[in-house]
Protein backbone atom coordinates (compact mmCIF):
# COMPACT_ATOMS: atom_id res chain seq x y z
CA UNK A 1 0.00 0.00 0.00
CA UNK A 2 1.15 3.64 -0.96
CA UNK A 3 0.67 6.65 1.28
CA UNK A 4 0.66 10.30 0.55
CA UNK A 5 0.07 13.39 2.40
CA UNK A 6 -1.29 16.22 0.45
CA UNK A 7 -3.54 19.18 0.30
CA UNK A 8 -6.68 19.75 -1.57
CA UNK A 9 -9.02 22.73 -1.18
CA UNK A 10 -6.86 24.03 1.19
CA UNK A 11 -6.80 21.25 3.64
CA UNK A 12 -3.95 18.65 4.82
CA UNK A 13 -4.50 15.22 4.73
CA UNK A 14 -3.07 11.78 4.69
CA UNK A 15 -4.07 9.45 1.68
CA UNK A 16 -3.81 6.09 0.05
CA UNK A 17 -2.83 5.60 -3.70
CA UNK A 18 -5.07 3.54 -5.66
CA UNK A 19 -4.32 3.85 -9.19
CA UNK A 20 -4.76 7.24 -10.30
CA UNK A 21 -6.95 7.77 -7.17
CA UNK A 22 -6.83 8.75 -3.41
CA UNK A 23 -8.39 7.58 -0.63
CA UNK A 24 -8.27 10.14 2.39
CA UNK A 25 -8.03 9.78 5.86
CA UNK A 26 -6.85 12.07 8.95
CA UNK A 27 -5.22 9.83 11.45
CA UNK A 28 -1.68 8.62 9.91
CA UNK A 29 -1.23 5.99 13.07
CA UNK A 30 -5.47 4.99 12.82
CA UNK A 31 -4.71 3.57 9.56
CA UNK A 32 -1.35 1.25 10.29
CA UNK A 33 -3.24 -0.47 13.28
CA UNK A 34 -7.01 -0.91 13.13
CA UNK A 35 -8.89 -1.11 9.46
CA UNK A 36 -10.23 1.81 9.48
CA UNK A 37 -9.20 2.68 5.88
CA UNK A 38 -11.46 0.03 4.89
CA UNK A 39 -14.33 2.09 5.55
CA UNK A 40 -13.68 4.81 3.57
CA UNK A 41 -15.67 5.44 0.35
CA UNK A 42 -14.88 9.14 -1.02
CA UNK A 43 -11.98 9.37 -3.12
CA UNK A 44 -10.06 12.28 -4.99
CA UNK A 45 -8.51 12.59 -8.22
CA UNK A 46 -4.51 12.23 -8.05
CA UNK A 47 -4.48 15.00 -10.43
CA UNK A 48 -6.28 17.33 -8.51
CA UNK A 49 -4.43 17.11 -5.34
CA UNK A 50 -1.37 18.76 -4.17
CA UNK A 51 1.31 16.49 -2.67
CA UNK A 52 3.41 17.21 0.18
CA UNK A 53 6.73 15.19 1.82
CA UNK A 54 4.56 12.14 3.17
CA UNK A 55 6.60 12.45 6.69
CA UNK A 56 6.78 15.05 9.22
CA UNK A 57 9.35 13.45 11.36
CA UNK A 58 10.18 15.08 15.19
CA UNK A 59 13.19 13.53 13.90
CA UNK A 60 15.39 12.25 11.32
CA UNK A 61 18.05 10.08 12.60
CA UNK A 62 20.86 8.97 9.79
CA UNK A 63 22.99 6.58 9.87
CA UNK A 64 26.53 7.34 8.54
CA UNK A 65 29.07 4.45 6.98
CA UNK A 66 26.03 1.55 7.01
CA UNK A 67 27.55 0.59 3.46
CA UNK A 68 31.90 -0.75 3.36
CA UNK A 69 32.57 0.40 -0.15
CA UNK A 70 31.26 3.91 0.99
CA UNK A 71 32.76 4.17 4.39
CA UNK A 72 35.75 3.07 2.11
CA UNK A 73 35.97 5.50 -0.73
CA UNK A 74 35.36 8.34 2.00
CA UNK A 75 38.59 6.56 4.18
CA UNK A 76 37.06 6.25 6.60
CA UNK A 77 36.80 2.36 8.71
CA UNK A 78 33.85 0.57 8.96
CA UNK A 79 32.03 0.91 12.41
CA UNK A 80 31.91 -0.97 14.91
CA UNK A 81 28.40 0.12 15.94
CA UNK A 82 26.35 2.17 14.17
CA UNK A 83 27.64 5.78 13.71
CA UNK A 84 24.16 8.07 14.21
CA UNK A 85 23.88 11.65 13.74
CA UNK A 86 20.67 13.90 12.74
CA UNK A 87 19.30 15.81 9.86
CA UNK A 88 17.07 18.74 10.69
CA UNK A 89 13.64 18.36 9.19
CA UNK A 90 13.36 22.26 7.33
CA UNK A 91 15.46 20.02 5.45
CA UNK A 92 12.92 18.24 3.53
CA UNK A 93 11.67 18.86 0.11
CA UNK A 94 9.23 16.59 -1.80
CA UNK A 95 10.58 14.99 -5.26
CA UNK A 96 9.83 17.10 -8.00
CA UNK A 97 11.54 20.07 -5.90
CA UNK A 98 14.92 21.12 -6.68
CA UNK A 99 17.77 21.12 -4.63
CA UNK A 100 19.28 24.51 -4.19
CA UNK A 101 23.39 24.61 -4.13
CA UNK A 102 24.03 26.50 -1.19
CA UNK A 103 26.91 29.78 -1.68
CA UNK A 104 28.76 28.48 1.47
CA UNK A 105 29.67 24.92 -0.53
CA UNK A 106 31.53 24.00 -3.87
CA UNK A 107 30.91 20.33 -3.19
CA UNK A 108 27.28 19.19 -2.83
CA UNK A 109 27.25 15.67 -3.11
CA UNK A 110 23.86 13.11 -3.34
CA UNK A 111 23.63 10.66 -0.98
CA UNK A 112 20.57 8.13 -1.94
CA UNK A 113 19.04 6.01 0.63
CA UNK A 114 16.28 3.75 1.56
CA UNK A 115 14.20 5.39 4.86
CA UNK A 116 12.51 3.75 7.15
CA UNK A 117 9.23 5.48 8.55
CA UNK A 118 8.13 4.87 12.06
CA UNK A 119 4.72 3.49 12.74
CA UNK A 120 4.83 3.71 16.45
CA UNK A 121 7.24 5.10 19.13
CA UNK A 122 9.71 2.59 20.80
CA UNK A 123 12.27 2.56 23.25
CA UNK A 124 14.51 0.05 24.45
CA UNK A 125 13.78 -2.80 22.30
CA UNK A 126 15.58 -5.87 23.64
CA UNK A 127 16.41 -9.15 21.24
CA UNK A 128 12.92 -10.72 21.92
CA UNK A 129 11.26 -8.26 20.11
CA UNK A 130 10.49 -7.67 16.59
CA UNK A 131 11.68 -4.09 15.67
CA UNK A 132 9.32 -4.21 11.84
CA UNK A 133 6.29 -4.13 14.23
CA UNK A 134 7.33 -0.32 14.72
CA UNK A 135 7.30 0.60 11.38
CA UNK A 136 4.82 2.20 9.12
CA UNK A 137 6.86 2.00 5.85
CA UNK A 138 10.06 3.07 3.83
CA UNK A 139 10.70 5.89 1.16
CA UNK A 140 13.36 7.05 -1.27
CA UNK A 141 15.31 9.25 0.22
CA UNK A 142 18.40 11.78 -1.02
CA UNK A 143 20.99 12.64 1.93
CA UNK A 144 22.54 15.52 0.28
CA UNK A 145 25.72 16.59 2.06
CA UNK A 146 28.00 19.27 1.43
CA UNK A 147 30.99 17.09 1.28
CA UNK A 148 33.69 20.17 2.20
CA UNK A 149 31.57 21.76 4.82
CA UNK A 150 31.04 17.95 6.70
CA UNK A 151 35.23 18.02 6.26
CA UNK A 152 36.02 20.82 7.86
CA UNK A 153 33.14 21.15 10.27
CA UNK A 154 33.60 17.67 11.73
CA UNK A 155 29.95 17.41 12.72
CA UNK A 156 27.93 16.59 9.98
CA UNK A 157 25.00 18.74 11.29
CA UNK A 158 25.61 21.86 9.00
CA UNK A 159 26.85 20.05 5.78
CA UNK A 160 23.92 17.97 6.07
CA UNK A 161 21.10 19.98 6.81
CA UNK A 162 20.70 22.39 4.19
CA UNK A 163 17.03 23.60 3.26
CA UNK A 164 16.78 21.55 0.51
CA UNK A 165 19.27 18.60 1.46
CA UNK A 166 16.66 15.83 2.25
CA UNK A 167 14.55 15.04 -0.72
CA UNK A 168 12.00 12.54 -0.11
CA UNK A 169 9.32 10.30 -2.44
CA UNK A 170 6.06 11.02 -2.73
CA UNK A 171 5.14 7.82 -1.01
CA UNK A 172 5.71 5.56 2.10
CA UNK A 173 5.33 1.87 0.49
CA UNK A 174 3.66 0.01 3.55
CA UNK A 175 4.09 -3.69 1.83
CA UNK A 176 7.87 -4.69 1.48
CA UNK A 177 10.86 -6.79 2.33
CA UNK A 178 13.76 -4.55 2.50
CA UNK A 179 16.17 -7.59 3.17
CA UNK A 180 17.68 -7.60 -0.44
CA UNK A 181 16.42 -4.62 -2.74
CA UNK A 182 18.74 -2.84 -5.38
CA UNK A 183 19.07 0.98 -4.72
CA UNK A 184 20.27 3.14 -7.99
CA UNK A 185 21.53 6.78 -7.66
CA UNK A 186 21.43 8.50 -11.11
CA UNK A 187 22.76 12.12 -12.17
CA UNK A 188 21.46 12.60 -15.65
CA UNK A 189 20.80 9.54 -16.25
CA UNK A 190 23.92 7.81 -15.40
CA UNK A 191 23.99 5.24 -12.89
CA UNK A 192 26.12 6.78 -10.19
CA UNK A 193 25.82 4.88 -6.73
CA UNK A 194 24.67 1.12 -7.23
CA UNK A 195 24.17 -1.22 -4.18
CA UNK A 196 21.80 -3.60 -2.46
CA UNK A 197 20.15 -3.60 0.94
CA UNK A 198 21.63 -6.56 1.57
CA UNK A 199 25.04 -5.23 1.83
CA UNK A 200 24.25 -2.97 4.87
CA UNK A 201 26.75 -3.45 7.42
CA UNK A 202 23.85 -2.62 10.05
CA UNK A 203 20.84 -3.82 8.10
CA UNK A 204 16.91 -2.91 9.60
CA UNK A 205 16.03 -4.74 12.08
CA UNK A 206 19.21 -3.97 13.98
CA UNK A 207 19.11 -0.18 13.13
CA UNK A 208 15.73 0.24 14.67
CA UNK A 209 16.72 -2.23 17.90
CA UNK A 210 19.89 -0.09 18.33
CA UNK A 211 18.40 3.75 18.39
CA UNK A 212 15.69 2.26 20.46
CA UNK A 213 18.04 1.86 23.46
CA UNK A 214 20.08 5.08 22.72
CA UNK A 215 16.63 7.43 22.38
CA UNK A 216 12.60 7.00 21.85
CA UNK A 217 12.12 6.78 18.17
CA UNK A 218 8.55 8.59 17.70
CA UNK A 219 6.23 7.43 15.37
CA UNK A 220 6.63 9.35 11.93
CA UNK A 221 10.23 9.49 12.79
CA UNK A 222 12.57 9.26 10.05
CA UNK A 223 15.80 6.66 9.38
CA UNK A 224 18.38 7.39 6.83
CA UNK A 225 19.79 3.85 6.50
CA UNK A 226 23.27 5.06 4.53
CA UNK A 227 24.49 5.20 1.09
CA UNK A 228 26.01 2.78 -0.73
CA UNK A 229 29.38 4.04 -2.49
CA UNK A 230 29.51 6.57 -6.22
CA UNK A 231 28.70 9.51 -4.20
CA UNK A 232 29.39 12.68 -7.05
CA UNK A 233 28.91 16.14 -7.13
CA UNK A 234 25.76 18.20 -8.11
CA UNK A 235 26.02 21.40 -10.17
CA UNK A 236 23.14 23.41 -11.08
CA UNK A 237 21.49 22.37 -14.13
CA UNK A 238 21.24 18.29 -13.02
CA UNK A 239 18.35 16.04 -12.50
CA UNK A 240 19.29 13.15 -9.83
CA UNK A 241 17.18 10.64 -9.20
CA UNK A 242 17.22 7.91 -6.68
CA UNK A 243 15.23 4.55 -7.52
CA UNK A 244 14.24 1.83 -4.78
CA UNK A 245 12.89 -1.15 -6.08
CA UNK A 246 9.83 -1.71 -4.41
CA UNK A 247 9.06 1.54 -3.91
CA UNK A 248 9.74 3.88 -6.78
CA UNK A 249 11.51 6.57 -7.89
CA UNK A 250 12.82 10.11 -6.24
CA UNK A 251 13.70 13.03 -8.57
CA UNK A 252 15.14 16.26 -8.03
CA UNK A 253 16.76 18.99 -10.30
CA UNK A 254 19.40 20.85 -9.20
CA UNK A 255 19.85 24.96 -8.87
CA UNK B 1 6.19 37.83 30.80
CA UNK B 2 6.34 34.45 32.09
CA UNK B 3 4.87 31.61 29.36
CA UNK B 4 4.05 28.07 29.93
CA UNK B 5 2.29 25.07 28.89
CA UNK B 6 0.27 22.80 30.73
CA UNK B 7 -2.37 20.01 30.95
CA UNK B 8 -5.38 20.62 32.77
CA UNK B 9 -8.52 18.66 32.85
CA UNK B 10 -7.02 16.26 29.90
CA UNK B 11 -6.44 19.25 27.47
CA UNK B 12 -2.98 21.12 26.24
CA UNK B 13 -2.44 24.72 26.43
CA UNK B 14 -0.44 27.70 26.73
CA UNK B 15 -0.74 30.22 29.44
CA UNK B 16 0.55 33.03 31.05
CA UNK B 17 1.48 32.96 34.88
CA UNK B 18 0.84 36.15 37.04
CA UNK B 19 1.68 35.10 40.54
CA UNK B 20 -0.01 32.26 41.13
CA UNK B 21 -2.37 32.06 38.17
CA UNK B 22 -1.93 30.64 34.65
CA UNK B 23 -3.69 32.90 31.97
CA UNK B 24 -4.72 30.23 28.72
CA UNK B 25 -4.63 30.66 25.31
CA UNK B 26 -4.08 28.23 22.50
CA UNK B 27 -1.87 30.03 19.64
CA UNK B 28 1.61 30.57 20.75
CA UNK B 29 2.11 33.16 17.98
CA UNK B 30 -1.25 34.87 18.34
CA UNK B 31 0.18 36.19 21.72
CA UNK B 32 3.20 37.22 20.73
CA UNK B 33 2.41 38.88 17.76
CA UNK B 34 -0.90 40.32 18.38
CA UNK B 35 -2.86 41.65 21.36
CA UNK B 36 -5.34 38.99 21.90
CA UNK B 37 -3.88 37.77 25.03
CA UNK B 38 -5.44 40.74 26.66
CA UNK B 39 -8.87 40.51 25.98
CA UNK B 40 -8.71 36.73 28.58
CA UNK B 41 -10.75 36.96 31.43
CA UNK B 42 -10.46 33.21 32.76
CA UNK B 43 -7.81 32.01 34.97
CA UNK B 44 -6.36 28.99 36.38
CA UNK B 45 -4.91 28.17 39.90
CA UNK B 46 -0.86 27.16 39.06
CA UNK B 47 -1.77 24.19 41.48
CA UNK B 48 -4.57 22.65 39.85
CA UNK B 49 -2.47 22.13 36.47
CA UNK B 50 0.49 19.83 35.33
CA UNK B 51 3.35 22.29 33.96
CA UNK B 52 4.77 20.50 30.29
CA UNK B 53 7.75 21.23 28.39
CA UNK B 54 7.32 25.13 27.46
CA UNK B 55 9.15 24.22 24.00
CA UNK B 56 8.05 21.70 21.16
CA UNK B 57 10.77 22.21 18.58
CA UNK B 58 11.17 20.55 15.40
CA UNK B 59 14.60 20.87 16.24
CA UNK B 60 17.53 21.93 18.72
CA UNK B 61 20.38 23.77 17.46
CA UNK B 62 23.25 23.50 19.94
CA UNK B 63 26.26 25.69 19.87
CA UNK B 64 29.80 23.77 20.94
CA UNK B 65 32.66 25.59 22.30
CA UNK B 66 31.06 29.14 22.54
CA UNK B 67 32.55 29.92 26.23
CA UNK B 68 36.12 30.11 25.45
CA UNK B 69 37.10 28.73 29.21
CA UNK B 70 35.10 25.43 28.66
CA UNK B 71 36.35 25.23 24.41
CA UNK B 72 40.09 25.03 26.29
CA UNK B 73 39.18 22.99 29.58
CA UNK B 74 38.53 20.17 26.99
CA UNK B 75 41.05 20.68 24.75
CA UNK B 76 39.93 21.95 22.01
CA UNK B 77 40.42 25.80 19.91
CA UNK B 78 37.99 28.13 19.72
CA UNK B 79 36.43 27.89 16.35
CA UNK B 80 36.36 31.04 13.95
CA UNK B 81 32.25 30.45 13.39
CA UNK B 82 29.54 28.69 15.47
CA UNK B 83 29.84 25.14 15.81
CA UNK B 84 26.44 23.18 15.29
CA UNK B 85 25.20 20.39 16.34
CA UNK B 86 21.76 19.21 16.97
CA UNK B 87 20.04 16.94 20.10
CA UNK B 88 17.19 15.34 19.44
CA UNK B 89 14.07 16.83 20.68
CA UNK B 90 13.23 13.18 22.69
CA UNK B 91 15.93 14.10 25.49
CA UNK B 92 13.52 16.91 26.58
CA UNK B 93 12.31 17.00 29.89
CA UNK B 94 10.62 19.70 32.58
CA UNK B 95 12.10 20.79 35.99
CA UNK B 96 11.70 18.30 38.63
CA UNK B 97 11.58 15.70 36.08
CA UNK B 98 14.68 13.05 36.35
CA UNK B 99 18.03 12.55 34.42
CA UNK B 100 18.60 9.13 33.69
CA UNK B 101 22.00 7.91 33.64
CA UNK B 102 22.41 5.32 30.59
CA UNK B 103 23.94 1.98 30.97
CA UNK B 104 26.18 3.38 28.06
CA UNK B 105 28.08 6.09 29.69
CA UNK B 106 30.18 6.02 32.55
CA UNK B 107 30.57 9.77 32.72
CA UNK B 108 27.44 11.93 32.21
CA UNK B 109 28.22 15.65 32.75
CA UNK B 110 25.81 18.88 33.12
CA UNK B 111 26.37 21.89 30.66
CA UNK B 112 24.02 24.43 32.27
CA UNK B 113 23.10 27.03 29.07
CA UNK B 114 20.59 29.78 28.05
CA UNK B 115 18.16 29.11 24.98
CA UNK B 116 16.64 30.66 22.88
CA UNK B 117 12.49 30.22 21.40
CA UNK B 118 12.25 31.48 18.20
CA UNK B 119 8.72 33.28 17.69
CA UNK B 120 8.39 33.37 14.20
CA UNK B 121 10.04 31.83 11.50
CA UNK B 122 13.40 32.93 9.71
CA UNK B 123 15.99 32.61 6.66
CA UNK B 124 18.95 34.21 5.38
CA UNK B 125 18.98 37.35 8.12
CA UNK B 126 20.91 39.82 7.03
CA UNK B 127 23.06 42.68 8.50
CA UNK B 128 19.78 44.86 8.07
CA UNK B 129 17.55 42.66 9.89
CA UNK B 130 16.78 42.40 13.97
CA UNK B 131 17.50 39.03 14.91
CA UNK B 132 16.13 39.83 18.03
CA UNK B 133 12.04 40.28 16.85
CA UNK B 134 12.12 36.18 15.81
CA UNK B 135 12.67 35.69 19.32
CA UNK B 136 9.81 34.55 21.57
CA UNK B 137 12.07 34.11 24.67
CA UNK B 138 14.50 32.81 26.64
CA UNK B 139 14.93 29.06 28.99
CA UNK B 140 17.27 27.65 30.97
CA UNK B 141 18.58 24.66 29.61
CA UNK B 142 20.59 21.64 30.49
CA UNK B 143 22.81 20.40 27.89
CA UNK B 144 23.45 17.00 29.40
CA UNK B 145 26.56 15.11 27.85
CA UNK B 146 27.66 11.45 28.08
CA UNK B 147 31.09 13.00 27.92
CA UNK B 148 32.93 9.09 27.28
CA UNK B 149 30.53 8.31 24.04
CA UNK B 150 31.09 11.93 22.91
CA UNK B 151 34.70 11.62 22.78
CA UNK B 152 34.39 7.86 20.87
CA UNK B 153 31.70 8.54 18.47
CA UNK B 154 33.16 11.99 17.14
CA UNK B 155 29.55 12.71 15.79
CA UNK B 156 27.81 14.77 19.40
CA UNK B 157 24.57 12.96 18.28
CA UNK B 158 24.56 9.91 20.61
CA UNK B 159 26.28 11.41 23.75
CA UNK B 160 23.74 14.24 23.80
CA UNK B 161 20.44 13.07 22.48
CA UNK B 162 19.61 9.90 25.53
CA UNK B 163 15.95 10.29 26.95
CA UNK B 164 16.45 13.29 30.04
CA UNK B 165 19.35 14.41 28.44
CA UNK B 166 17.52 17.59 27.57
CA UNK B 167 16.12 19.49 31.01
CA UNK B 168 14.30 22.61 30.00
CA UNK B 169 13.06 25.62 32.52
CA UNK B 170 8.57 25.89 33.17
CA UNK B 171 8.61 28.79 31.81
CA UNK B 172 9.47 31.24 28.46
CA UNK B 173 10.61 34.56 29.54
CA UNK B 174 9.76 36.25 26.85
CA UNK B 175 10.85 40.29 28.27
CA UNK B 176 14.97 39.97 29.20
CA UNK B 177 18.19 42.02 27.87
CA UNK B 178 20.28 38.75 27.89
CA UNK B 179 23.51 40.94 26.80
CA UNK B 180 25.13 40.56 30.45
CA UNK B 181 23.38 37.78 32.63
CA UNK B 182 24.91 35.65 34.92
CA UNK B 183 24.50 31.30 34.19
CA UNK B 184 25.73 29.49 37.06
CA UNK B 185 24.94 25.48 37.36
CA UNK B 186 25.44 23.66 40.85
CA UNK B 187 25.48 20.31 41.85
CA UNK B 188 24.36 19.37 45.09
CA UNK B 189 24.35 23.17 46.14
CA UNK B 190 27.74 23.65 45.38
CA UNK B 191 28.41 26.15 42.50
CA UNK B 192 30.03 23.94 39.41
CA UNK B 193 30.13 26.69 36.41
CA UNK B 194 29.84 30.17 36.39
CA UNK B 195 29.32 32.85 33.44
CA UNK B 196 28.12 35.92 31.96
CA UNK B 197 26.26 36.14 28.79
CA UNK B 198 28.63 38.67 27.62
CA UNK B 199 31.71 35.77 27.77
CA UNK B 200 30.14 34.32 24.83
CA UNK B 201 32.16 33.79 21.46
CA UNK B 202 29.37 34.01 19.43
CA UNK B 203 26.12 36.16 20.74
CA UNK B 204 22.69 35.94 20.22
CA UNK B 205 22.21 38.32 17.61
CA UNK B 206 24.85 36.89 16.00
CA UNK B 207 23.68 33.33 16.75
CA UNK B 208 20.07 33.45 14.85
CA UNK B 209 21.46 35.73 11.81
CA UNK B 210 24.27 32.44 11.27
CA UNK B 211 22.11 29.94 11.95
CA UNK B 212 19.61 31.44 9.52
CA UNK B 213 21.83 31.26 6.84
CA UNK B 214 22.74 27.72 6.97
CA UNK B 215 18.84 26.70 7.52
CA UNK B 216 15.11 27.94 8.20
CA UNK B 217 14.31 28.60 11.85
CA UNK B 218 11.11 27.50 12.50
CA UNK B 219 8.69 29.15 15.50
CA UNK B 220 9.33 27.40 18.32
CA UNK B 221 12.80 26.20 17.72
CA UNK B 222 15.54 26.22 19.99
CA UNK B 223 18.67 27.35 20.35
CA UNK B 224 21.18 26.31 22.96
CA UNK B 225 23.88 28.87 22.88
CA UNK B 226 26.79 27.28 24.54
CA UNK B 227 27.87 26.66 28.13
CA UNK B 228 30.59 28.25 30.59
CA UNK B 229 33.75 26.43 31.86
CA UNK B 230 33.17 23.94 34.31
CA UNK B 231 31.33 21.00 33.80
CA UNK B 232 31.56 17.79 35.87
CA UNK B 233 30.51 14.39 36.38
CA UNK B 234 26.56 13.64 37.54
CA UNK B 235 25.81 10.94 39.82
CA UNK B 236 22.65 8.57 40.94
CA UNK B 237 21.08 10.84 44.04
CA UNK B 238 22.55 13.94 42.40
CA UNK B 239 20.59 17.12 42.41
CA UNK B 240 21.72 19.45 39.44
CA UNK B 241 20.19 23.26 39.47
CA UNK B 242 20.72 26.21 36.30
CA UNK B 243 20.04 29.50 37.21
CA UNK B 244 20.00 32.19 34.82
CA UNK B 245 19.69 35.99 36.10
CA UNK B 246 15.77 37.01 35.35
CA UNK B 247 14.50 33.64 34.09
CA UNK B 248 14.69 31.54 37.17
CA UNK B 249 16.01 28.11 38.12
CA UNK B 250 15.94 24.64 36.45
CA UNK B 251 16.25 22.01 39.12
CA UNK B 252 16.57 18.12 38.30
CA UNK B 253 17.88 15.23 40.32
CA UNK B 254 20.05 12.22 38.75
CA UNK B 255 18.76 8.74 38.85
Amino acid sequence: MKLCRFEYKNKVAWGVIKEDLVFPFNNLLDLKFSDKILNLNESIKQAEIRFLPPVTPSKIVCIGRNYADHARELGNEIPGEPLLFLKASSAIIIDGEAIIIPAQSNQVEHEGELAIVMGRSCKNLSEADNPLEYILGYICLNDVTARDLQKKDVQFTRAKSFDTFCPVGKFVETELNVADISITTKVNGLVKQTGRTSQMVFPVEYLIRYISNQMTLNAGDVIATGTPSGVSKLKAGDVCEVEIEGIGILQNSVK
